[in-house]
């Protein structure tokens, strides 16, 4: 799997006074759509957590606003994974009108894998596969990182 | 302690396209009127959940909206116990603008108290006094519950 | 119609660190259900506000919370009219988890009609139908109010 | 003035199941410490609004997450103007545990500035010193634009 889309509403509690959509309920919407990555993937992020004890704990986030959203639009929201090794991931994002088919934001955000107490942990080798991690072999992976 | 009062700004985040506070916010407020009126109390909620494994679990909350809040106004928020024993707690709050002393929404919240289990739980005694609750005795407390 | 349900999935940034739902944003979900109920009956809130000026402003939220919601559950939201004139309406709404269809809360919202001046105005009458007022008739409506 | 401290408490609204901050609400407290920087600086946002009809439009939001902030914590809120023209502004953040000093997250916020039909609108003279922003002079200004 390279991305998923998925679609929902702008809610009226996600409004400004400025009449559009505020800032921070993009990152929210990150959210949705790492979320939304995840099950389409086949391994729901509550699952991790719940069974593995995996927390996706963000270290970065970055958001480009081009257009404003407003009330009530449908968003189509495409999440990608950009990076990823045993300790990181990086997912990037590109929300756009699904009606117009308009970008109105894009951004990424960067996750590294806490345990139980909240401490780094390697990713188990189950979840390799769906996010695109290299099995270990003494070779560097995708992010130059061993 | 009969009543709390603790001030804020309303935050650009909380408005909404109406150009007035969104209406859920207002429960956000109440939280902290609670919070603030459990610190002047000496029992900061923080030190409940973490000592005691005390959790406050809302059961019922109600709000009336009366005038709307714009952004950027200072609120002078009255938090006070309407009821109290040692299975639950009713809170009141009063919202006025901290200028005009105009009352802007009240309401009232009620909760339930859980243990880490998220089991109902009995207040232990040394809250007692500051949530206002009658010492056992055999006699029904203020709400005429045992 | 006489009820409308919707259905969408707790979103991460709705937890709190009880592990559950954080209690405002039922407010928020009253809100997408009301907006759903109103697209449904064919009336796009957005199309109120915009063509017509009209404004649903909240006067009184009530929530009972009896179990608590989770991370990732899917929630069905079924929203109704309980009482409605061209001044006011009342939504009723039962939040149910879409999967076992336990209750897991339930609530009311009451609001008037207010204008582009955000004073009260009456319901124009293309709207009677979809919200269930009767016609003026010189005979009091629904509510017992003329 | 070169930048500006505000404190303030971590709401229980704010954390999620994790136990900690929920990372879009960091965006929300870089509002805040953006509007006391203006109010500080003599020139309250709500004035720039109302009064002139400028609106400060976020076209770029980033944070770096650091170390995890919890319920209840005093946050100190550092915020800086990073580079400022007649038609942009970009403001920076520190936020800090105010007990210990301890970094917790950085980040910038870059804004364009709006009339009230949301179109650019050059930033009125009046504004210039409070913002850092050179007189027009024929020059280019700190940002090397003109």
């Amino acid at each position: 799997m390279t991305s998923h889309e998925t679609r929902f509403r702008v809610r009226y509690a996600e409004t400004d006074q400025m009449g559009v959509v505020y800032y921070a309920n993009y990152l929210i919407w990150m959210e949705v759509g790492r979320a939304e990555y995840c099950r389409a993937a086949g391994i729901p992020y509550k699952d991790m957590e719940l069974g593995d004890g995996i927390r996706l704990a963000v270290v970065d986030a970055h958001c480009r606003y081009m257009y404003p959203d407003r009330y009530d639009e449908e968003i189509a929201l495409t999440t990608s994974i950009q990076q990823s090794n045993h300790r990181m991931i990086e997912f990037d994002y590109r929300i756009r009108n699904a009606q117009t088919g308009q970008t109105l934001a894009n951004g990424e955000t960067k996750h590294i894998y806490l345990g139980h107490d909240m401490r780094p942990k390697k990713l188990p080798e189950k979840y390799f596969r769906a996010f695109g991690v290299r099995q270990a072999s003494g070779l560097p992976d995708a992010t130059g990182q061993t």
